[in-house]
């Protein structure tokens, strides 16, 4: 059977990366618009944090938090403007990128505005964290995140370990009774 | 509002990159198609050059235009031959990536043919200038273009600092009403 | 005229990336599975080999049957658990990517499972040789590889050097025609 619910002693982390929102200069929306979804979807603890686009800070961040956190979830960053650089941050944090998760959030975008393909988002794991990007808008995030959310509670599995493939049973049954 | 015409100091290059038609042993079709798409669309100064499929040549191309246009438009070398080196001088050239577009072009694509797959086209960011790839046909390069067009413009406002969110006022209003 | 069928001397190379499978612990049935669809399309030299999920091994085996082989196929190794390394090997072994192909097998592996974003699945080029991923089960890698095996052979003729672009006869007759 495949996992479609967080397990309980999963711990996430949300970034938020915006400059005018670690300035307080804007009330950060997004952060907690994530944190709540993630909370819905059964992950108790959620830790949410700030922090300016700078490259150095979003790599020290997803560093520290990668030592503990099974999921980091980042908001911002990851459009065309010159400090957009969450997702450059994220590829040199992670050693192995999953490309398909970046993909099917772009996808499903499209449903809800034209301009989801410039998004740069990609998703990708260092060490045994799943880190991945979102949007920086409200509704961005959450379509996003909406779009992978069923996906991540087996993804969180097969990176602590438990590596029984989804459907395998059930599919494979059926492969052979035919 | 988000910019849905390009601005009228748009400043774009369109580099075709092929062996034949730099030797002058073919029309280049393609270059020209290009120009007159982005014509359309309402950029005025329009360059076109011939390149051969050499890594260097493209290489210093991209880095050279890159210093004035905010736009750079190639079509050939994407495909899987020997010489086809297009997207991997482009790779090299720019600092960020922006996969998404890449990845619009190649399922808009496949309406057109099936072998929409085979173009390894990216897009990706040298400074503040957008480079994308099209593929060699003219037919290629056309509606892999028409397909991220009405992108553009706001891509290039992006990239110039102007950073509102396309559909943030509307769809955070929106957020805010209900 | 584009090639539909591979042609008569193509040698192709299955590799099934599998500890289980490696050790003895269980039968592969994706490898005998995918080296029996490239027959049914008409390859008729396939080799197949079983590997652990070692990064070296499977570095060494890619670069050992891209020597000789115009196409090599893994099976295994695409998920996210800690040992699962056949992309990042492959990403290694190959100059340049050909990200449509694997975009392609995710696109249609949504049709099969919901968990498709998760395979991390590249393409790629080493010399003249292609260079496919394919999940681990056997469903998965037998939908995937239906999802992209009729391109193929084109593919492998624009490796070989016969560079005419598909549909491009066609479609530009067409063009000029109007």
């Amino acid at each position: 059977m495949v996992n479609s619910r967080f397990s309980s002693d999963t711990r996430a982390v949300v970034l938020t990366v915006s400059d005018r929102c670690s300035r307080g200069e804007k009330v950060d929306e997004s952060g907690p618009a994530v944190a709540r979804l993630l909370k819905a979807a059964g992950v108790d603890a959620v830790q949410t944090r700030l922090l300016p686009d700078e490259m150095d800070a979003i790599i020290t961040a997803l560093r520290h938090y990668a030592r503990d956190a099974q999921l980091i979830v980042t908001t911002g960053g990851t459009g065309l403007a010159a400090r957009d650089v969450t997702p450059d941050a994220t590829r040199l944090v992670c050693e192995r990128l999953v490309d398909g998760l970046a993909e099917r959030m772009r996808a499903e975008g499209l449903e809800h505005t034209p301009f989801a393909p410039l998004s740069r988002a990609v998703c990708g794991i260092s060490g045994t964290t799943l880190i991945v990007n979102l949007p920086g808008s409200p509704a961005g995030a959450e379509s996003s995140l909406a779009a992978i959310l069923s996906l991540l509670p087996h993804a969180l599995d097969l990176l602590a370990g438990k590596t029984e493939h989804p459907g395998k049973t059930a599919k494979d049954r059926e492969r052979k009774g035919r």
